[in-house]
């Protein structure tokens, strides 16, 4: 065996990586639960049947299953299909897990329940930078409460967690399905095109509006109604939520985003910039409600984002349950971090013995350190240049045994 | 669909069980760190040739394994073997991913190298009560330092460990391989009868001295050897180390165990009982050297163990290491403290407000309550009996924005 690296898409993080990654997992999962919600966990195998009556698109097609074991597994069998060969497959996300643990355990758990969820997923992505085919996903969901007060303590939180992750510059698109469906019927498009042309509108911050126009008619849509969309859109864009009445939307619906951002820039005190965002669609077809995005001072991507989805659990579980989530871009906020991020580590201390030194007195002399830094204990190398390349990747600083006695100063390493 | 149980031999954790496995996996980690370990992380999924090649005995016939996707599946092929729908495996414990990891990165990382991992493994297992298909280990490892201060740093750290994870009597019991492969031969026994005379003795505790001369008698070993191995044993238990060299032991690897029990000794103020005991074998073939078992009071099996493997790495990878390693017993002891434990956990309180209230003066009092305690606001429920029935799964305290502007005390709720 010559290839050591881990399998295609997948990595391996380092002491250095993997310390950024553990401390802001539990800076997430602390803000979360000083928030008031709630860690479950759910194994990373799920039953093939849920899985495939999930709303999951092409994350259907980019599932991990794994092979039938023993007696069950026959490939003499003819016309062998991929059926006979499966036992399970491995979560593509976390609300799929979710829903079947809510459907199995809610006569144990209050009403509404909030939970959190820190766990990887997988996806057979093909590799390219950033897509991974294992990654951590970071929700936060609420089931079994449609008031918008779900939204606002689920908007707060996150806008919190952030601010504790380092991230004090953040803006915060909302919009509704329920308004852009309104506006997309009063364009004329029929109750069945909606879902056509939100896809299109998805991309609205990529291709433009013309890009969209152009993707609309492409799609066979009639130029009339996708004029009127446009008109109606640039309006929306340039007046917001003050001229959503006009195009047929109910006041309660446009009422309801004004409450979030109200009581929202109230509470954060106006620090963060919130607004109503008609270009807010977020892909996937299960939102019913509330939708939303984080976005970070000058980066393009979302680092955030979440809605209400009322209909998924039913549908999916045949147990109606209001539910709306928030999930932080684990993944990437990790990156961000690493390259821009000042971390507030704990420092590491390499501790360097002799061979002739009192091993007590050297554990007595790690013990004391141990208040203030991690403490390890290298026997000093005969090679102390290539001791000091790597030793890098584990430790901030080192001393001796010998030095710290005499009462030496511990040496910062370079931070390289 | 009708079944959300989790899939057989998994297992979903509800809001109690979950904070308390994320409470002790952190209070693990953060001792393992500040002892000077450096914790990594790697991909659930493996090489195949890797997992086949390492050491693993049944566990490889446990192994999961997932399936070749798009037209890498010709399910079409004649005489159709596993080999050919198999893509990847899913590791069955962390010492071979180890492995890879640092036969991948050794440039990058000093010598020795300390890794900490606290992951899933996964193994299909027939599902049975403490047999989980996914389960979490939590190791500790070096690689690359030969002398036992590398087993005195490993086992100090343990016991730390325990210690605040809320295990104050412990016994450890250590082994060498190399003590208990001389005895072997000194009884008469040839080189190669070893590892086969070991796996019985191996159950010494289980089937006590006359189970395992059965079993050796089965197995067709000779009497007069299995007779003398007996009175050696039975002479080393009632004398330990002081008498192993009249049995041909070298008088290095006793003073080396010495040496380690004295010093663990001084280090813990002899709070432990740690001891030499012949009988600890630990089955698997790999261990080279040291050996060694955590108990607790009064639970017969072990709570963590380990020793030295100095040939697996460089059988695996090629690339020769010695390395030393200790296990927490990662689910005993999250059952043990389930089962047994007062946990220091934050208290988690229930804030009911009602529809009425102003909400921005209820998230003012949520804000000021959140530093003492994790508060999740519930609307004041309709059935407040059903409410408080399943409000304990999440919180540990109640009290209404109401009552608390009135300064009524928090109400704690009865502990189920």
């Amino acid at each position: 065996m010559k290839n050591f690296n881990p399998i295609r898409g997948t990595y391996d993080y380092l002491p250095k990586d993997a310390k950024i990654r553990e401390q802001l997992r539990q800076k997430i999962l602390a803000s979360f639960q000083n928030n008031g919600y709630n860690l479950i966990s759910t194994p990373i195998f799920e039953h093939l049947e849920l899985l495939n009556s999930s709303d999951g698109g092409d994350n259907l097609k980019l599932m991990f299953k794994t092979i039938k074991r023993g007696d069950k597994l026959d490939l003499s069998r003819p016309n062998l299909t991929v059926a006979d060969i499966v036992e399970e497959g491995l979560r593509y996300d976390l609300t799929v897990p979710l829903a079947r643990f809510y459907a199995n355990n809610r006569d144990k758990l209050p009403t509404p329940f909030k939970a959190i969820q820190i766990d990887n997923v997988f996806r057979a992505e093909r590799p390219q930078k950033g897509r991974n085919r294992q990654f951590m996903q970071c929700d936060i969901d609420v089931f079994g409460d449609e008031s918008i007060n779900a939204e606002l303590e689920l908007l707060k939180t996150a806008l919190d967690t952030y601010k504790k992750i380092g991230f004090n510059k953040l803006s915060l698109k909302i919009n509704d399905r329920r308004i852009l469906n309104q506006l997309v019927v009063f364009a004329g498009f029929k109750q069945d095109e909606i879902s056509t042309v939100c896809v299109s509108l998805d991309k609205l911050d990529k291709i433009s509006v013309t890009g969209v126009m152009m993707e609309l008619i492409e799609k066979g849509m009639e130029a009339e109604k996708i004029n009127k969309l446009v008109d109606i859109l640039n309006d929306v864009l340039d007046n917001g939520l003050d001229c959503v009445c006009k195009y047929g939307v109910k006041s309660d619906d446009a009422e309801n985003i004004k409450y979030l951002i109200k009581n929202l820039n109230a509470l954060t005190d106006c620090i963060y910039d919130i607004k109503f965002d008609v270009s807010i669609v977020r892909g996937q077809g299960y939102y019913t409600g509330t939708v939303y995005e984080f976005y970070a001072d000058g980066i393009s991507s979302a680092i955030g984002g979440g809605g209400r989805y009322d209909k998924m659990v039913g549908v999916m579980t045949g147990v109606d349950t209001p539910a709306v989530g928030v999930s932080i871009g684990f993944e990437r906020v990790a990156l961000l971090i690493k390259e821009n991020g000042e971390q507030d580590l704990k420092q590491s201390l390499a501790l360097l013995y002799d061979k002739d030194d009192d091993i007590l007195e050297v554990f007595k002399i790690k013990n004391s350190l141990m208040q203030k830094y991690d403490v390890s204990l290298y026997i000093r190398p005969k090679n102390m240049k290539n001791f000091y390349d790597k030793i890098a990747e584990v430790a901030s600083c080192v001393v001796s045994v010998k030095d710290h006695k005499e009462g030496k100063e511990i040496k910062n390493l370079i931070k390289i």
